[in-house]
């Protein structure tokens, strides 16, 4: 299979899966020391992962959590943000731009707690953090595994345990086979639409965030191919309005809280266009999962058929996802 | 000129602004009364005008306030919303699905007090709400000045009344003549672009949430045109890849606290697009308003800019802009 090595993928999830203690460590001792509010700071494809998070608390929470992007606190700032605030945020290189400064503009003027997942434990970021995880590859999962636990701690998750032995127990595997199960549909999928001119995706919910960043940091950035993202609920207040027989719209149906406003795009794109493709996590068994958990998971399995779609398109375009043009090769 | 009433326009405004009395007493009762956060609710254009005032706030307030789409209210909810709570809305039509099914939810489920502007005050949402005030155009003013007048009466905005004064005295003229001054600048852009495959929007600030709905509910809903709204932060985490020499894209540089990010997308364009457009505030005087000021009132410029625009495509492409081909056409 194209690009996919499934022991290494396999002891990624399960490594991730294996910082718990760590995070809990760390959230608890915030937690007992008392918070106000949380933010989850990022740009570009952080800040659609602290989307994502954002509404997976909204579906438990009271909690006051909000997105930010570092760009737009670095200029409008944001008053909530205070000493008692606890801060997330993920940086694989340790070295965006965006991110430095802010967090430099966090610890000057306001001394929230900073909670850092930085890869590169040698950045200069990562001695600027207040604590500082330090493990490659699955962002989301991290965030989710912060949120659980503040939630869980807030008396807003007691199923914590029984959710988090499923997943020790049964994730990473059921996820790799996820993967491997979706090859198939990746391949024709991108045989498809390796050319469009423009691929429309739609989204909701949880899965709003990765929407936008896979249109925008995977088929832009990567493939060079010109996509729109939009929320579901959105595409019948506008956008829908361009959509024709042959204009290629893909949507992500999860099972989270926000599946019927996916569902509706479904149900209704075949009445004006015949180039639809709807993706269901439902279609992807999860074995060991319970049912209620699996509007928690669909974004995982959203990305884990990405993944396919991601290995075809690169190899029938001959165009390696490495290349940029412009990020980090021209001054701006 | 071309669709354009300027004696109507100047009316319209200045019944807006003459609106202020109207709104002070309903935000001045409900301050009085105590509330703990702002919600600012809406769907497609409204979700916009939502993210603009939201911004605007940021700039000065520590208030706790956020925008939700209204189907997204009614699918995951929001449990920041409380009796407490302040939910501010406006529609025109009082008819759109999603206010009124998250409206009945607000009521029946939390109580808050709810403000709404609806234009149709024969709707049933306009008994429905707890506060009506009911007059047709200029949103975004409306929605900034129950802002203003919250901002107020938290001690956030000591010049409020020398705003004031300069915008009764001054902005609805003002603002008229802008509209007048960007006909010619409007005809060319509609000459160079009414055939665009698809034209690229980048805004920032109080202009991304207008930036976002001009793509969304006027290019693509009215003018049937493709487009992407991208935040200019954004711009350089993945979007600009695919830009090229002869893609489209137009950048909004504002005055208010994001401004910098805006430019630093214009900066960049020449080196990499050979058809960009920078419609910068800056260029256009509004007399009589103070420097300090012009911040705030640079989506009003833009929006007055793109009216010219937008009677110019309409007209070149002979496509009455009234006309939808989905929208409350068909079942969905």
């Amino acid at each position: 299979m194209l690009k996919f090595d499934k022991e290494k993928t396999l002891e990624n999830v399960k490594g991730a899966l294996a910082l718990r203690p760590e995070i809990n460590a760390v959230v608890d001792e915030i937690n007992t020391n008392g918070y106000s509010n949380v933010m989850w700071l990022g740009i570009g494809g952080t800040y659609a992962s602290a989307m994502q998070v954002v509404v997976h608390m909204k579906e438990r929470s009271a909690i006051e959590t909000f997105y930010e992007n570092a760009a737009e606190y670095l200029t409008t700032g944001n008053r909530r943000v205070t000493d008692k605030t606890l801060v997330v945020l993920s940086s694989v290189s340790g070295s965006t731009e965006e991110i430095v400064e802010a967090v430099e503009k966090i610890k000057k003027e306001v001394g929230a707690t900073i909670l850092g997942f930085i890869d590169n434990d040698q950045a200069p970021l990562a001695s600027m953090v207040t604590h500082l995880i330090s493990y490659p590859t699955d962002e989301q999962l991290k965030f989710f595994m912060v949120a659980d636990r503040l939630m869980y701690l807030a008396g807003e998750f007691p199923d914590y345990d029984e959710f988090y032995k499923e997943m020790d127990e049964h994730f990473a595997n059921d996820i790799v086979n996820v993967e491997e199960s979706a090859d198939a549909f990746g391949l024709q999928f991108a045989e498809k639409h390796h050319e469009d001119d423009i691929h429309y995706f739609v989204g909701a919910g949880n899965q709003w965030g990765a929407t936008y960043s896979y249109a925008m940091c995977y088929w832009e950035e990567q493939h060079w191919l010109k996509t729109k993202s939009i929320e579901a609920p959105e595409f019948f207040h506008g956008m829908f309005e361009i959509v024709e027989r042959d204009t290629p719209v893909t949507v992500y149906v999860g099972e989270d809280s926000q599946r019927s406003l996916s569902e509706r795009v479904a149900n209704f794109l075949p009445q004006i266009c015949g180039n639809y493709t709807v993706i269901d996590s439902k279609e992807y068994d999860l074995p060991g999962i319970s049912e209620k958990y699996r509007g928690t998971l669909s974004p995982f399995i959203f990305h884990a058929i990405n993944n396919r779609i991601d290995a075809h398109i690169e190899h029938i375009n001959r165009h390696p996802m490495d290349i940029r043009r412009y990020y980090r090769q021209l001054q701006y």
